[in-house]
């Protein structure tokens, strides 16, 4: 009768109990009951857990392990103080009997301080599952790699896995003002709730450092990048330590952005002089007492002299002076500094995709060792697709940290579904040619390169309010793939795709398929509605909020969509071959060659690299023209394709969720016309060209679309107004 | 075997697929299953659902009373199409079979459009439940009431309740904005997500207007009353129309506030002037296309011609020019107009606390039918305690809404535990002797005492994006007993108090006792560690966080702190006696004489209208500043007595939910010992007296008390800045 009834019985609790809750909130760490078949099969390999050591971080490994066992058997899991039979033991290396450590001393030897080894090993004849590591974080994230084993129905009979990270540096950008704006947030607000720490200590705070200590992120910078000094007092300071402490056990450092103009704005001196004594030992102190208090922080964040922020420049310093300072305060306490490569100038008349190349590669070599110099994936910003940035290959004696945007600035807010590790895996996979064949971006971020020490890998949160923290439930794809991606950057977007809907949705075959092929075709979807054959930077203005291409009011010349398509009645896009701005100069043979020609420049980016005419003839033998309109018409359908097979996944997934989604993705097809209709009619005013039969008659004239304005939208920072 | 493992099933089920989630999203709508020993005797009084008619309104009824039955005895409750026996028959008067009608005629005599009647009635020999109302909404209450009674586990045996709500229009103010940033919004942010509206329809506004239609809310304001137009555009209207859809079942109608200067910011007109036939018009042709889109919109609420805002004295017209413009351009469709009292002018070297009694009170009779004049519970602005506001009583001919304030705009914000069902119960039952003894505010609110024929009670809402609405556990408890009051103002603040501890926590008596009393102490508790004896408005200024009696800098000079507490060597308080301000002038007899002499003011209003020497010999024989102290010392006393009670509550309430309120407890004692110091060492000053011996010695000195500042201080409005 027991069992008869559990079924319905779990079903109806569900329902009662948990029905008016809000789906999400877990994220990818669901641990529903186990199917009955696997049930037994799985409990009896996981008699008890049996913890080697002592600290915090062993004590959530185990929490967190009872957790999991209790949502997939709805059974507690005990403790042991010693060995049964079928245990799962944990502890890091030095901790773990005598009799255990000769079954796991080869794989010991394969891990970094931060990997772990998981193996089902026998002691006599008594198997036993051996979670371990050289460090506690390295167990914790042992046992978060075995839950999701388990989670995706893998077997644990003949366990053996051997992983480590293969970048130290793992870390979240919070672009969270202290007022709780997020700039280019689209997740709600800052999830720091900064009036009522240190005191209230929000569960959400600890779900944050489980959801990424379990994807093997490492650190977190609270602040935004565009810095409030007021984070460095002695009240904020106190705040962050509550964090940090909430953090810790999690493997999880915090770091804060340092606005370079603090020593003037508190008040205690009358420059900010990177090379002015007072000003070095004012950063010693203010290093000194942020590390008194956080003995483990993890450093400064730093966006100097761009987009109006303070920085060395305004001293007449050079960022290297400006981050050596810095760095120089905080090597004491083992911290680092992420100093943004993000510069240009309205002052520089250069192509804006040629200054940080031209102002940072001159400094190779003369940052300090604790210094990472954090570039953005692309030369220009986030864009839905961009070439690789050239200062990937370029710095071969500076670290490089690969700064990703998983908020989705100019990819649809938190509207469009659009899967970003393949565009990071893109990006990773690029080959930069500097030391021939084979050197890709993900070799120059892991350090394997140029044998760099320290690597680093930063995604700017798309972390909020939201009931399911990032407003999209796909959205916290994005999170969980750049995690993925930061701990291997060779990781194929595909098994990320596979892994998160099994964890997050149903681990059925048939939505598995359907759903990651939408996953790995949405991305391109978005660059085929916004910004196809290597347009980029024409939404509108401010907001960055729909299409603008026709913005060209702006102050500096660099923020006008017009700067960056350059139409005309003669073509369209931005020439940076040798007779143009030349920024393909900055990257290696035969990338330069190769580019310079539009007929061996990757269709994807030959609006990038080359200004071409509207009938211009491309590889399928039609006009430029006339494979734009393709492109944006292309986007559009791959919208509704996207759209058809979900709503055949209602029956995968909760109500809830689906019904979310599919509303979601009604603006995404909303946006996506939207996008097709207003730059089409745009540029036509260019190509004087009919658009092709299978684009539909726009909804609304150009000056309908012109007329549009947005003055709430989302993710604008105080600053900016 | 069953039932022996039924309870640890479910403590299972419940910690491993509702653990993770977050506490307290479910308000007081939790359906926990009920105990063995009265589940069947329930159960075997619900068969089936039967509902009779047909509707939207009905069908979240059926739907709800579903909800309810399957979490409280995990079985679906069926519907069906004719009565068994033992059922619950749903439907309004006529829509009942002819049978039924005669045992519920009498009693459906006795109420008004919106009541109800729930009676357990025989038909033949077939014992059945009716729930039946003149209308739909009233139907829907009448369900929810019927789930409330099983809820606090009163008998159904012999159910018999005639109910009605005795105020017209019982609605919240939301003081959101359109950037999402709630001005004195405590509780996260606007849970309205403008940007996605239309599409995107949340799960929260479902159950935002469950909980609301559940305590008998009937009206939302979306908007700031510091209005923007942009939310009267046609792009606005729609997604306005979108949440007035999702409302429109759950008996809940949509209002706006209207900015005065629409005509002109919207770009139509070059003037808002309301005698202006254009003008006139086009508030016509907006209402119009209001109701166009939203038939049952309810109308307008405005702030004209206070802090800043435009209104009808900018043209040299009055109030009542302004707001019968307005109500004639929705009283086609039925629509009301809210205008509120709240006016005072730094141009008027008058009492602030005068200055809205004389210039409404002239207006009496003045208004149209269809508006309401909005007036907070004081003269002054939301403080933790204030004498009621006389306009009450002085406007016999003028429908007047009570204005209250959910969010703790000067109580502490969301740290601190204040019952404001108490605060609001002592406004209703002051006595305001305009019509002889027993002229209570409340009467003067329902309408009976001058037979008005509109009425309303408006609360400024508590409610953000925080996880659990409010921030605070306990904030729930007072936008619950908000809608007990506006639905009938007579009921007893610890009847309040009981019910929702019972709904939200736990039934176990010892449990509800002490927390009883720890709800009803708790807002005398609020007033004595910040404005004890009559003192008032002596927050810091602006964000109105903390203590700030010392500020005086401020331009206008009824935003300073020292305009209300005037202390100088000769004492303290505002003298609003004849010789004063005479404010007390505006209060009836026998008001006027008893407050116009210290000796029989009560204490508790002492300083609201006297000011007095330091050494005035109290009733207790002591001297003002010793009463001041111990009442000052009274306040941190009794929250530290919360405290004691809150820890001995942690059996009896979930883990989340225990260490949340015990954190925020905390700050609440931090922040009364801070109020206590940083006042008592203000004022010491001007007194020259040693401060009592039972006041521990503050831990810091008054210059660092006026030396903090909060520039991130929450619900400080854009326009604040």
């Amino acid at each position: 009768m027991f069992s008869k009834q559990f079924p319905l019985l779990i079903f109806m609790l569900l329902f009662s109990l948990c029905a008016s809750a809000q789906k999400g909130y877990d994220l990818w760490l669901q641990y529903d009951p186990v199917e009955k078949d696997l049930k037994d099969q799985y409990r009896g390999q996981i008699n008890t857990v049996v913890p080697y050591g002592k600290g915090e971080t062993l004590n959530v490994a185990v929490l967190e392990l009872q957790k999991a066992y209790e949502g997939f058997f709805q059974k507690k899991l005990e403790k042991s103080i010693s060995i049964g039979g079928q245990d799962v033991v944990i502890g890091v290396k030095n901790d773990l009997p005598p009799y255990v450590l000769p079954s796991v001393n080869n794989e010991l030897t394969q891990i970094n301080s931060e990997g772990f080894v998981i193996k089902k090993i026998f002691i006599g004849n008594t198997p036993v599952t051996v979670i371990t590591a050289q460090s506690p974080q390295g167990v914790l994230y042992g046992v978060f790699r075995f839950i999701r084993e388990i989670q995706l129905r893998k077997s644990l009979e003949n366990i053996n896995i051997v992983d480590s990270p293969k970048i130290q540096k793992r870390v979240l950008n919070h672009w969270d003002n202290l007022d709780r704006t997020v700039e280019r947030g689209y997740a709600g607000f800052s999830i720091w709730d900064w009036h009522h720490l240190p005191e209230l200590i929000k569960p959400e705070y600890v779900d944050y450092a489980r959801a990424n200590a379990s994807i093997g992120i490492n650190g977190t910078v609270l602040t935004n990048v565009n810095a409030s000094s007021v984070v460095l007092t002695p009240q904020y300071i106190e705040k962050v330590k509550a964090l940090a402490d909430v953090f810790r056990p999690y493997g999880i450092q915090v770091y804060l952005t340092a606005r370079f103009s603090s020593p003037l704005e508190l008040g205690d001196l009358d420059t900010a002089d990177p090379l002015n004594p007072e000003v070095r030992q004012w950063w010693k102190d203010k290093a000194d007492e942020i590390y008194a208090q956080i003995p483990d922080f993890g450093g400064f964040l730093v966006k100097a002299n761009s987009e109006g922020q303070p920085g060395p420049n305004n001293y007449g310093r050079s960022h290297v002076d400006g981050a050596n300072m810095l760095a120089e305060a905080v090597a004491p306490h083992k911290g680092i500094v992420m100093w943004r490569a993000f510069v240009y100038s309205e002052h520089d008349p250069d192509d804006r995709a040629k200054q940080a190349y031209s102002e940072f590669v001159p400094f190779d070599g003369q940052f300090h060792d604790n210094v990472l110099v954090q570039v953005k994936n692309g030369a220009i910003d986030f864009q839905p697709r961009e070439p690789f940035h050239p200062i990937f290959g370029a710095m071969p004696k500076t670290p490089l940290m690969m700064e990703f945007q998983i908020t989705q600035e100019y990819l649809g807010f938190s509207s469009h579904l659009v899967f970003l590790p393949k565009l990071f895996e893109e990006v990773l996979d690029e080959d930069t040619f500097v030391q021939g064949e084979g050197a890709t971006v993900a070799k120059v971020i892991d350090g394997s390169l140029n044998n760099k020490k320290l690597t680093g890998m930063a995604g700017v949160a798309n972390i909020g309010t939201a009931k399911n923290w990032t407003g999209h439930p796909f959205g916290q794809a994005n999170w969980y793939g750049f995690g993925r991606l930061a701990w291997d950057p060779y990781t194929d977007s595909e098994e990320i795709a596979k892994e998160w809907l099994k964890m997050t949705f149903s681990k059925d075959r048939a939505f598995v398929e359907q759903m990651t092929e939408v996953l790995l075709n949405s991305r391109e979807a978005v660059v085929n509605y916004m910004t196809p054959l290597g347009l980029h930077h024409i939404m509108d203005t401010g907001h960055h909020y729909g299409p603008g291409p026709w913005v060209g009011n702006l102050d500096r010349p660099e923020w006008n969509p017009v700067y960056y398509h350059r139409a005309d009645s003669l073509g369209v896009g931005f020439d940076r071959t040798a007779p143009g701005s030349n920024a393909l100069s900055q990257y290696a043979e035969p990338i330069r060659e190769m580019y310079s020609s539009p007929e061996t420049t990757p269709e994807k980016y030959l609006l990038w690299f080359h200004h071409l005419p509207w009938d211009y003839q491309m590889k399928n033998g039609k006009t430029l023209w006339y494979n734009m309109a393709a492109k944006y018409q292309q986007g559009v359908e791959d919208v509704e394709e996207m759209i058809n097979t979900w709503n055949e996944m209602q029956g995968y997934v909760d109500d809830q969720r689906f019904e979310q989604t599919q509303m979601l993705l009604q603006i995404q097809l909303k946006e996506a016309k939207w996008w097709r209709n207003a730059v089409l009619l745009y540029f036509q005013q260019f190509s004087g060209m009919e658009l092709p039969d299978f684009i539909p008659e726009p909804e609304h004239d150009l000056k309908y679309y012109k007329s549009l304005e947005f003055p709430y939208a989302p993710g604008i920072s105080p600053s900016w107004h």
